[in-house]
């Protein structure tokens, strides 16, 4: 086995995640070898800088990263355990018990296989849209069998790490249990209520403010996709479901028995919602930072953001984050700027010496 | 009765939606009266040039606009009535058909009132947070009782008119159902999603990406305020919920019966759910545009997104929609700027020959 930080890469699936991983590994210094089913595919990403087309010849592969659509992992993983006998094989799978469990089923040779998962936690695919920072303080699952070799799971942790993420080791079963509540179910529910709306007319829907959009924006994703991780992680994604049917029927019967009984229900589903808002991670990882916010109204015209922002960099007032809302229908947008509580003032006063108009939004948490 | 479009306003309630109304108002020239139980919302929103403190001695008030919690609307409608005879009066809630169903059961003097329900749909509150362009290209929904004076029901909707909005004259029946399903179910949905994370330990919750965040995001709303709206629009709510409940009942029973009938199940959610994401107006109001995006990480810096927008003026594009997604826990962010289409590839040229690491990133429609 080559030595595991400086082993020549093997990239098996040049989408969005290989061809991530690809620009990252090669910053860090290291070969990749790239190989997919679509040549285009390929082309694009070694055009990008991920590595070189795979050449059976010449390369020495000491580990192959299979980021390849679910059903086909295991397989993949299989496959590749043959192909390089000395090589480490891991995968970037958004489900791993189902994945662990087939290569189990198709090998005996498991000290090599690590199951993992960058996670990336973007909706776009394809090499194009690759970035070698996709993964920069970003958890990264690893999910080693009970038969994988320790120095194999320390490799792709290494990997992880020149990647610029966190590698955080898991059983794959916890891997799945706590996807399907922070990604799986949350996917499938914006999926229903999008799905709600298709019964209404046009006019109807027209009513709709820009709140049933952020909560839809997942529902947009690929059909074929979340077929494969949804039945790859069916047990778990069917209890968070169940989970969520009954917090919802709970208001709705009590919303049926009467204002007092309703009313208690929506204040407990509320509260208990912010409570699970705040677990979400921060900006900067850990716990959530609050900001202020303030609202800004621009006009739909080329360079009104540009000059936005020149005017708050002139006030030295960093923006933690940004938004522009346009209600849906209005051909001006807001700009919801958060910053720190300490500048929301001066921020505020600079935008408004300046002629915009602008004014405190929210509180926000990131 | 006084000119409908002229008329004094009286806005009782001066919060985000009252005081925007009185901004508004102002600005296309009527008078505008200033009243709530908070002295202090009063002086702010008179500060901010929304009216004067009602001064009972000289205003003559040809119209009151009730922009209160759902809970005290009904009475104040009533209240409002009696004490200026000559008014229209008008109120702005989520709700319609309780308020009007308790308006009735207070006075017979129902040629006057006119529910209405401006959709301002943003999540901020507060008279500073208010802006006087809140309702411009909005629906603003009107639901005149069997025996409200068709002329008072015009002079709504010239004031909704002066505000910039589009009045949409719905039964309150209607309203609620419509609102039920793009509003209210959403609303909740997102509480019941957030509250499913709450079990979770820190390290897990760390683990999420940001797919969840937006949907969650109105999870972050005040359980009072949302108490008062499900409790009053109680049956159209428990409905929809059952609706979201059925549909997520039917994967969960799919994912349980085994792959095949998973995937068919999950296929079938997420392109319902595409149907509905379709129905949802676009940025201009109607037909969603479908527009292009591209993907540009910037540094966690002072005056790095001025750059990124002095670079984008320079080439003379203009910036339809955008968004800065920061990874949870990364430090660095990707902003997403959508334009159209046929500007993608200008767009992508310009920051790569600008010096940013920027990607085509998925299509989206605004």
């Amino acid at each position: 086995m080559t030595s595991a930080g400086s082993a020549d890469l093997l990239v098996v699936g040049t989408g969005l995640i290989g061809t991530s991983i690809g620009l990252a590994a090669r910053r860090a210094g290291r070969s990749v070898w790239l190989s997919d089913v679509d040549r285009d595919h390929v082309r694009v990403a070694a055009s990008l800088g991920a590595g070189a087309p795979l050449d059976p010849t010449t390369a020495r592969i000491g580990m192959v990263i299979v980021a390849a659509p679910p059903s086909v992992v295991a397989t993949l993983c299989a496959q590749s355990l043959r192909a390089h006998p000395d090589a480490i094989v891991t995968h970037t799978a958004s489900v791993q018990s189902q994945p662990q469990a087939e290569v189990e089923s198709l090998t005996q040779d498991l000290g090599r296989f690590v199951g993992g998962h960058p996670v990336a936690g973007r909706e776009v695919s394809g090499p194009a849209a690759a970035a070698p920072d996709l993964f920069v303080d970003r958890p990264w699952v690893l999910t080693p069998t009970s038969r994988t070799d320790p120095g194999a799971t320390e490799a792709v942790a290494e990997l992880a790490r020149q990647c610029g993420a966190r590698p955080v080791v898991l059983r794959a079963d916890e891997h799945d249990e706590v996807f399907a509540r922070v990604s799986h179910v949350p996917q499938l529910v914006a999926s229903a209520l999008a799905g709600a709306l298709a019964g209404l007319d046009a006019d109807a829907a027209a009513l709709a403010g820009s709140g049933i959009r952020d909560t839809t924006r997942l529902a947009d994703s690929d059909p074929h996709l979340w077929s494969q991780i949804a039945t790859g992680n069916a047990d778990a994604v069917a209890a968070g479901l169940r989970d969520v049917v009954a917090s919802l029927m709970e208001v709705a019967t009590a919303l049926e028995d009467g204002a007092d009984t309703g009313a208690a229900a929506v204040d407990r589903l509320v509260r208990r919602g912010h409570a699970g808002r705040a677990l979400l991670p921060g900006k900067h990882g850990g716990a959530a930072v609050a900001l202020s916010t303030v609202d800004c109204m621009i006009p739909d015209s080329p360079g009104a953001l540009a000059r936005l922002f020149t005017d708050i960099a002139s006030a030295q007032i960093n923006v933690e984050d940004l938004r522009v809302e346009h209600a849906p229908g209005a051909p001006a947008g807001v700009a919801r700027v958060a910053v720190r509580p300490d500048e929301r003032d001066r921020l505020l006063a600079a935008l408004r010496v300046a002629g915009w108009t602008a004014a405190a939004g929210a509180g926000e948490t990131l």
